[in-house]
């Protein structure tokens, strides 16, 4: 009786456990140095934070139990509402901006296929209460800071954004309602993952009306916003501009500002492509993906300024992303950047006097006390086989046990040297700088 | 509509997050310099995973969902039966032994108590396939190595060990029944618990026979074995000993040789109350006390040589423990050991003339790519104010933009000297460390 791993989960043998660690490390290294701090809530949920949030539909898309008390639990499917349920509870003693970020687990119960996997692991970056565009640039900064951290470039990977605020001002000025709005979403959001012309006729079914879908065309093909005027553009889609028109254009001008001063309007462009779904934003929206286009996006997020009030606290604006490590594993990997990573020991103890076994745990004890790393052979063995035995642990140095002392050997240089027990580690630490390997 | 945590689980404010981290890395250092490689697994499981290692009972201890497809799966309540699945499938390429670890979250559909939680971490250590007593005694001075690492002391935590293979032999000398055995194990992991009388009349209905009572009684109150021969062990007790009883004794005794080689004797005594309940391991098994003796174990394990035999894989030897974060965490913080531990930034930068807030945002990006913490103040306003904020965010250094330079403040020693630009990245590294703070 063979037991298999559940299909969409991951088992991280120790190699693999290695690279995950790795991006775990850089995630959380990029964050602290760009100023947020770590939480993390429960896996578990009452599946209504979900529905409040989300709606009904989102139900079928989690793992969802009852407990014996009788209570609906979900298994967290993204951190975002948590981490307004968190805030919401401790709303007035919390100094803004909140800066915060996580790497929870999530879960989805979707078909698995490359790139979407039933169990991941995601990278959240939020800040609550901050001024509006400078913290959707800020928080493009910080992925695009761990984008350059594990190697990609500008070349490999791109920021795309536009504004759902933008966008809702320009349907409402062409008149379309609210439903009809969200099935242009909808199409927008499958646009670039379907031919042309099944994106046509899906924009077709949402705006019926011939001049209407013209317009609305005209705003979403129109690439000049970088340096149009306001007037500029208006005459070009063929729409009298409101004031929250106007106001939507300046928020995006100033996060275009803000990405140039922190350096990288580079990694990022302007695309009425994005829209992020049917989600919960209310401004700036990104995501970010391969220059290859093969995969889904490797993060996306943007501005969600109702999500805290919606669930139950003020109104507080609030923007973020989310980074998956699958598709990023993937994406490092296919380009060769996915680093070398093994397993290495500072020393390996050994001896090949039986009499002397009891001396080498002792020794491996105080050396592993002393914050070197170490490991032993359990067997006693003539020196050459437990020298191999080091070199295939990755030892940087073989500590071979004799009567009265310990021979030292350096196994970059092969370098060998009698070293008094008892100066051992000072020896060690030394070769090795004071902070270890 | 105000949504609250689930009963049993935890949010980790930043604040408690640093906690939890401070322990993970305290957990990941001691782990890899004792020469152990961290895994994971999913954690979703089958629960027919857990079923075959732990029988029908397990079920309503556990998270437990049917997934679309029909499945049942469940959370897992500890991580040792993935650790089994996953050597299994690779048995015959790793190479032995094989010393891994891990920081799994595990569940437990109990009514959450002081020290125990629904949802909680659990480090792991384990050795496949090492030699029986010194792998048994290396993750104890791993437990220890940790406890110590964390400023525990030998008077403040104790760990206590007994053999489960000896009291086996010994019941099976007294002609106990293997049932009336796990009645004396259930008896015996109550003992300490309850009160005396109640183990009593626990231990009699196990045991009705006065006369074998009496022996396991003997054998149970013994407390020379340390240094009593296998003889006079044998006549104290009153039976006969067998070449299981020889050999158990033996495997004791080379654990005793290694706790003592590696230094740690003095933090472990000998108790035959320990017997892990009616889990499944064979020989070696200790648990891990606060000497105050007020709580459950902070950790437990032993050998548990014939798990992977029937999760479908070869009969390999097995030995590790569990150590829980809820435990750990309490002890530390009633001991007032834990750590004072708040988020510090390196630099934070700050201007009071309007028009350098985007020169602020470029200085803020390229110190931040340099891997240097830092954050701003998104607002201008007068340097007073501005270094308040700075101090308030505990910063080392505060870099004040000025037209054609920065002024940087040292936070600790209020000196305060003009750098170019260009050179502050550089000035602010050599002053930090290399490595930063």
């Amino acid at each position: 009786m063979a037991f298999q791993l559940v299909k969409g989960t991951r088992d991280f043998y120790p190699e693999q456990m290695a690279f995950q660690n790795w991006i775990f490390d850089a995630w959380r290294r990029v964050s602290i140095r760009n100023g947020f701090v770590e939480f993390d809530g429960p896996v578990l949920e009452y599946l209504d934070l979900y529905r409040a949030k989300s709606g009904d539909e989102i139900v079928s898309q989690l793992f969802s139990l009852t407990d014996r008390g009788g209570r609906e639990l979900a298994l967290r499917p993204e951190i975002t509402p948590t981490l307004a349920r968190m805030v919401n509870a401790k709303i007035n003693s919390l100094p803004r901006p909140v800066k915060w970020f996580s790497i929870p687990r999530v879960w989805r119960a979707e078909n698995p296929q490359k790139g979407r996997l039933r169990e991941l692991f995601q990278w959240n970056i939020d800040i609550i209460g901050g001024p509006d565009a400078l913290s959707d640039a800020e928080c493009v900064f910080t992925a695009v800071d761990l984008l350059a951290e594990v190697g990609l470039t500008s070349a490999e990977v791109q920021v795309r954004y536009s504004s759902r605020r933008l966008l809702a001002e320009v349907l409402r000025l062409f008149g379309v309602a609210p439903e009809a709005g969200k099935a242009v979403l909808g199409a927008l959001d499958k646009r670039g993952k379907i031919p042309p012309a099944a994106f046509d006729e899906l924009f077709a079914l949402a705006l019926p009306d011939a001049a209407v879908r013209a317009g609305v065309g005209r705003f979403l093909n129109f690439t000049g916003i970088d340096s149009a005027t306001d007037g500029a553009i208006a005459a070009e889609v063929g729409v009298a501009f409101s004031d929250e028109c106007r106001a939507a254009l300046a928020d995006i001008r100033q996060f275009q500002a803000a990405l140039k001063s922190f350096g990288i309007d580079a990694w990022c462009r302007y695309d009425t492509n994005i829209v992020r779904g049917l989600a919960y934003y209310t401004g700036i929206v990104y995501e970010i993906f391969d220059s290859a286009g093969e995969m889904r996006a490797v993060a996306g997020g943007g501005r969600y300024d109702n999500l805290l009030e919606v669930l139950g606290g003020p109104k507080v604006g609030a923007t973020g992303f989310g980074m998956g490590d699958v598709v990023l594993g993937i994406l490092l990997t296919e380009k060769g950047k996915a680093p070398n990573l093994s397993a290495k020991l500072d020393c390996f103890v050994l001896t090949e006097a039986e009499a002397l076994a009891p001396a080498v745990l002792s020794l491996v004890g105080q050396l592993r006390r002393a914050n070197i790393i170490t490991d032993f052979s359990a067997k006693t063995q003539n020196i050459g086989k437990g020298l191999k035995d080091a070199n295939r642990r990755n030892a940087r140095f073989a500590a071979i046990v004799k009567d009265g002392g310990v021979a030292l050997k350096d196994l970059r240089t092969g370098e060998q040297a009698d070293i008094p027990a008892g100066e051992l580690i000072a020896e060690l630490k030394r070769r090795l700088g004071s902070t270890g390997l």
